[in-house]
């Protein structure tokens, strides 16, 4: 059971007038641990073993979310280190995957790390020329499916009160 | 089977490179569309009768996202005119409601309205002062009934491929 | 002397944890005041006879903002009416425009109404498919002549203490 | 000549739909960078000598943003590792210092580092509970002092065309 672990650095503007990280500002730390984790990186520069493809600005894919599914647990406070996401797929299909998601104030190792959030994207890849979806290649699916795992369930029922 | 329709208005900023509202801005338009249908105008300006939750900075409540999903289901390019976000609820707890909306390019009844995503939010009340959830209160619950209907089932399996 | 009144929604997104209006959210309401002047509306919805550039994705031009200066005067709390961002112009270059803005939290001439912000953006013409500055026309010129006053002079020195 | 330099790690979503960081976007980097550079780290992380503001949620102090000048010199397009602001103070006075930035894609000592913006901000000190400016301390003014230049003199009348 792999997972990837992601540093994503919080910014003052997640915040709301609650003081605390908007709802829809967990799912941009979402989307930067996700690319993170999934775009290579042309510089060159260290990236995990899953970061295989081109989506940039230019590139020949792109990768479009056609589903997300989000649990808030805890409110997430301001903090200067960066929050750590947890990340495993639940999913490769032919031309999509569903990529799972902890939101974590500490890296799960260190005592007292809380979950803050728990989330599931189903992310298909697009040729950009065309639109339309395209097949995983073997290079993207080897990459991948080291972190492949038994889909995330998200709480579908549970509701204060 | 009463909705309403929340008129919002993109920002050019909702747009990512790939010249699409992007996935996560699309859950700020319905936070927008949301706080216009239930958080009270102090104003007194012209409000849906759903809005009479007294809520911004400073109220007694607050209002909690517990849970979000989204089925995105047509790239959403940039329009001047506001899209219509139509919305109504699938639950009503003692402390929570379901939000469920439709976001459109235009209104329902404008021939060639199409549908680009629909989602569902739990939404819980909350005590300010305390932080916990608290119970709705009868005129609450009188002003949101009519909009209650069936819950909305997104599609959980389907996949591209 | 005429000047344009934009309305523009706040979002609750744009306040920080301070509950004000993000300094960087300012500038955001900014921009949608200036694209809802200038911009043409491609549905022939009404719009200010300023709205006469065609600029959005896939058009022949492209608005670049050059430059921009902002003074803050008072922070701006939560309200759920649009703010009144009040423009006119400050400079008509070849290709380029000063655009001066006051942010109000009414419109002017309503008893009561504060000035939240003043600034000025330098606005340049860009031919969209060479990404090069291009000559105002005269149909933008003479749309935008009525608005063009002396500059505003932003403090350049007062400081607090 | 003292001067910090902050990596900033841009986002997805600072990109608008020109496929280059939004001008408002811009200003969000100064914040972060600022915001790294000023405010100390309750955690006890590594941080710069200059961080010794406890002005977060819930701290004594606050900076409240007066004023900002920006010069934007080249489109800043998406890249994967992390801007470089340059950051230094042009000014410091009784409560409050100007905040000077440039805006690279490299540090500056590596060969074709290019300078996107170059901008100013007026940084108030404020006493949370009161929200009144406050006098800047011996530690502070200490801390802050070796980063004090000669002002940086945007173009302010240089216009293309």
């Amino acid at each position: 059971m792999a997972r990837l672990q992601v540093p994503v650095q919080l910014r003052w503007s997640d915040l709301d007038a609650y003081a605390h990280v908007n709802n829809v500002a967990m799912l941009t730390l979402l989307e930067e641990a996700r690319i993170a984790a999934f775009w290579s990186r042309p510089s060159g520069a260290p990236a995990p073993t899953t970061a295989v493809l081109d989506a940039g600005p230019g590139a020949d894919s792109r990768t479009l979310v056609a589903r997300q599914e989000i649990d808030y647990r805890l409110p997430l406070g301001y903090q200067r280190e960066p929050v750590t996401v947890v990340l495993w797929l639940g999913h490769l299909g032919g031309a999509s995957m569903d990529v799972c998601y902890e939101v974590r104030d500490l890296a799960p190792e260190v005592p007292g790390s809380a979950v803050f959030a728990r989330a599931v994207s189903t992310v298909v890849l697009v040729d950009a020329s065309s639109g339309r979806p395209r097949r995983m290649n073997e290079q993207e699916r080897a990459a991948w499916m080291p972190y492949l795992e038994a889909p995330l369930e998200l709480r579908r029922t549970a509701r204060p009160a």
